[in-house]
């Protein structure tokens, strides 16, 4: 019977040797048991307190009583299990409480919530925020907000977006004045007064924890008084919903940020979304105007301090399509076990005397559940290798340390992307499978689906993936990433290549490699970003297929020639899939991208 | 500005001359002018009744309060105000009370009410059962069921499906017995005792009409009591809700029929969709067991009566989902025009203290209006001309009616699935344009995207359009259908090529139709269906964009090379958008067709 454990095994051990990590210093103490012990706890609160409401998380939406958010208690009950599982710390250092968790484990742990229930959450932000402290905040900054956050008693956001600037953060209006004289001198950090308005907060406003601590990206103006046009301006505050004292605790004053609207989705309804004003006037707070925030670094590095937490979150938002994806194959699958429906397609024809087969006997079912099978753990083994590039990063030798970095500076925005819209796709697919029925609430493919479409959206859109990709990351330091990547893709053929039955996936994937490569150059042939950039979706497009086809031949390498288990067979299936139906269709992507099309690009706008 | 009516002007008068139907006899006192009115009417009711109220039939499902189905006030406006446009019986004779509208010409003009809110409805159901009777009743049964259907007093249904057989209508298991002895005798046709259940059913009971006249597929059994197995077994009854007298008012008598349930669905929220007992007992009826139905046809050939109405409720579908299709074009288009955010990318980069500019300024937004425009008004275009070979067919000399005919056969799995895989995915984008708020239901295109999702489904879902498509009418009649479209297609090439401007499409289109008549001889090269069909899906996906770039050319033909007009350059882009991002999809596609790949088809159950 398929089901998301196996696979994660599958990939974790058998593939990337994450048992390994312990011949690392920080991991010393860990070792396969560990890791088994956290996967199983997470696989049991996930499936006793997540999947069991995750059609009611739907249905019971976020409401506000003009003084709260009401959630459904199943949502409190799911927070109270995932913060007392130690998750949230689990991959701190030990004298944080942590447990010094590869990156690796703690993301394969995730995908148990994600499966069960995508949207009632799985600490996501919450981790973000206080990684992000742990790095460019104080000392007290640390202990006060994202020590209280790790365990639980805080929650945490990222108020990045405004209403009048979605994905261009250069925008943002948010200003940020010093709060009197001695500003400087608060020990949680310099003292400021915030206004502005953010939008897309999830988790902004919500009884689940004590405090909510808003890390919210605002402009200090110059000595006009001007705003900075440009990122250049752009800063980072600890604004927390309640204040607290250099103890930690509440000091019992309501900061002034103030919930002005839930916004009301087509899925991921469990997770509260919400426009906020900060500084408006509704909780004045200290006899002054504004919300109270501390600056986190240095002013003007907001977004660097920001970015530093991009990579993992873009892996998380990654994880999660995949995860919806993987819920929707298991669904499918075994409605398509237990339906009994028409009859098979023989060399005669159809014989309708005969019983009604089970629909999974017929062909077109079997196509559509192997390209679910095929995107789902394509994209769960890239992510997966992402993630122990994350360790690399952290505990690998400087050299692959380095090499990490860059692998990962390339394959994040297809590690964010690619999911989002194939394993989306696999959801379609799904609802499919299921004829009628999937078009109904009663079966949850539905959900899975509509949940799902919001990952090419958040954390960056497709579009924003693309133009990282293209105008950014294959050409960065000299294309020094994307050399770098072809050598691990050449690496893996060259493997692959003296197994006759993986010669031929082979051949294909270094045809494809050589394409994109090429592709790659003739979009710069003119070194103008708008030449460039004008496809750079269908690139990327082109570039995410390369890259599951060159981790299914890697996974493959982990699998025996003649596999005697049924799961081996299939994992050579899927990837046979991929390279049958999905790898073929790179040449269509790049065509438009090699020429350069001006198709879309010089459309005159009165002409739509 | 973009919107619905100037294309459909467009493509009735520039490009299918619709106009010249009044060349026939059937359609002589027709003109542009009476045509034009019948759309005005249509584009008004649709304006008024159906679009501001789209969102509400969304939210306020029907519901069944144990005696009634309650639906919103304003779907019983919608009905009303579309019973009194006449719509109902259009294309009826002048002596059945219709005004012998070319069915081109209603195809067009439901658009409108499937554009502003397909789930109203626009008595496509009525119409098709009413159609068939007028074929398939006799005189009594016209005149009491289906002109009371045209007359807007009864409403219809089609009950096909049961909840052990959705696509496979040989199992369904509903009886029909002789009601008693005379039971021949009856005027309104041979009755039966029905007793079964029927899921599915949209429109299966509501308040809207008078009476609801259920055309019921169910098995006569044999002198042994058992049922004949396939479909060689089925016949088709009237069952109205309602008891009727020969005078074609109620008797009084409530039949056996029950309301057994009420499907919630992902969206199309505004028709009821329903599973209906039939002779359970909850209204028993006359002092019998059973539903009361009246035989239409002879015993046995229930599937042939039904099948011919086949072709136009596939158009229809098609329709929907194009119509879907555009509103997310249009919704996303004005949204574009109006929202500022983000800088274009110019040679140097980005200039971060210039202004914003409105989002249809970039490159990658305009990739997704483009390709949703090609998309739609391919898909529309190809409709039109379905409708119009439906008018041929009719009213055309006896040649090139059976030429109509032929390429209906060929084109209708065609124009049923094609738009309902690219008309959604247009919709897709119509939400990535929006961004985050696309995600919102304050925006109208999330709903749009969750209708269209059905289109994929009902009336034959994917899997039975391709197995149709390949399985018979590119082979039926030796090929006869497959050669004539390539007439066509090449006729349209061949007047193309010598225009420069074309030239390089028409090369295009030339080698797309010769690879995919080549794909079709290598899929039966074994003569066996099972090799064959195993990848029907991706065969139907490349007939498809074959048969769409195909129309885009021939809108062309009728499009100045230069064009003066920015709707002309419009369409010029959209066809070139086609050209160049859509039809190199094809050899991806037909490369496991070609090969007959059995990856998927032998993949082993527990191989999942």
């Amino acid at each position: 019977m398929s089901s998301l454990r196996p696979t994660i095994d599958f990939l974790l051990y058998d593939w990337l040797h994450a048992d390994r990590l312990n011949e690392r210093a920080r991991f010393a103490d860990h070792s396969r048991e560990t890791f088994d012990a956290v996967l199983d706890t997470c696989e049991r609160i996930a499936r006793e307190k997540y999947a069991p409401f995750n059609r009611l998380v739907d249905t019971e939406e976020p409401r506000f009583d003009g003084e709260k958010v009401i959630l459904p208690k199943a949502t409190h009950d799911a927070h109270e299990a995932y913060v007392a599982s130690g998750m949230l710390s689990a991959a701190q250092d030990y004298e944080e409480g942590g447990m010094q968790l590869p990156y690796t484990v703690e993301a394969a742990a995730g995908t148990f919530f994600a499966t069960a229930s995508v949207s009632i959450g799985g600490g996501l932000l919450t981790k973000g925020n206080a990684n992000l402290l742990m790095v460019h905040g104080t000392e007290l900054q640390k202990e006060v907000f994202a020590r209280n956050e790790f365990g639980g008693r805080f929650s945490g956001t990222m108020a990045l977006s405004e209403p009048q600037a979605g994905s261009s953060l250069s925008d943002i209006a948010t200003r940020a004045t010093p709060d009197g004289a001695g500003f400087e001198g608060d020990p949680l950090g310099p003292r400021y007064r915030l206004k502005g308005n953010k939008m897309w907060i999830s988790a902004g406003e919500h009884e689940l924890a004590e405090n909510i601590v808003h890390l919210v990206l605002a402009k200090i103006p110059g000595p006009d008084g001007k705003l900075v046009p440009g990122t250049r301006g752009i800063s980072l505050f600890i604004v927390p919903k309640k204040l607290v004292g250099t103890d930690g605790q509440l000091t019992g004053e309501r900061n002034d940020v103030a919930l002005a609207g839930l916004n009301h989705k087509l899925g991921w309804r469990g997770t509260t979304n919400t426009l906020l004003n900060f500084g408006e006037g509704k909780y004045p707070v200290r006899g002054g105007a504004g919300a109270i925030g501390y600056l986190v670094g240095k002013p003007g590095e907001g977004l660097r301090c920001m970015f530093h937490m991009m990579n993992e979150a873009r892996i998380g938002i990654g994880l999660a399509a995949t995860a919806l994806g993987l819920a929707g194959y298991y669904a499918s699958l075994d409605y398509a076990k237990n339906r009994p429906q028409g009859r098979p397609v023989g060399p005669a024809g159809k014989d309708a005397s005969q019983p009604q087969v089970r629909i999974i006997e017929h062909a077109d079912i079997k196509r559509m559940l192997l390209a679910q099978k095929s995107y789902c753990e394509g994209a769960l083994a890239l992510l997966l290798h992402c993630a122990r590039l994350v360790d690399e990063q952290h505990t690998g030798t400087p050299g692959s340390a380095e090499e990490a970095r860059l692998l990962l500076e390339v394959l994040t925005p297809v590690a964010k992307s690619w999911p989002s819209e194939f394993c989306l796709e696999a959801n379609s697919l799904a609802i499919q499978v299921h004829g009628g029925y999937g078009y109904t609430r009663d079966f949850p493919v539905e959900q899975y689906w509509r949940d799902n479409r919001l990952n090419m959206i958040h954390e960056g859109t497709h579009g924003i993936q693309a133009a990282d990709l293209l105008g950014r990351k294959v050409v960065m330091e000299g294309g020094k990433g994307l050399l770098l990547l072809a050598g691990r893709i050449n690496a893996t053929i060259e493997r692959a290549i003296q197994q006759p039955h993986l010669a031929e996936h082979a051949n294909a994937l270094g045809q494809a490699l050589q394409k994109v490569g090429a592709a790659t150059k003739a979009a710069w042939a003119t070194a103008n970003p708008s030449d460039a950039l004008a496809n750079a979706v269908p690139y990327m497009q082109a570039f995410g297929h390369l890259v599951i086809a060159w981790t299914w031949l890697d996974v493959l390498l982990s699998v025996p020639a003649q596999p005697a288990r049924p799961e081996d067979e299939g994992r050579q299936r899927a990837a046979r899939y991929f390279f049958h139906y999905e790898l073929p269709r790179i040449p269509a992507w790049l065509r438009v991208v090699e020429t350069r099309d001006p198709t879309c690009a010089t459309m005159p706008e009165e002409a739509f």
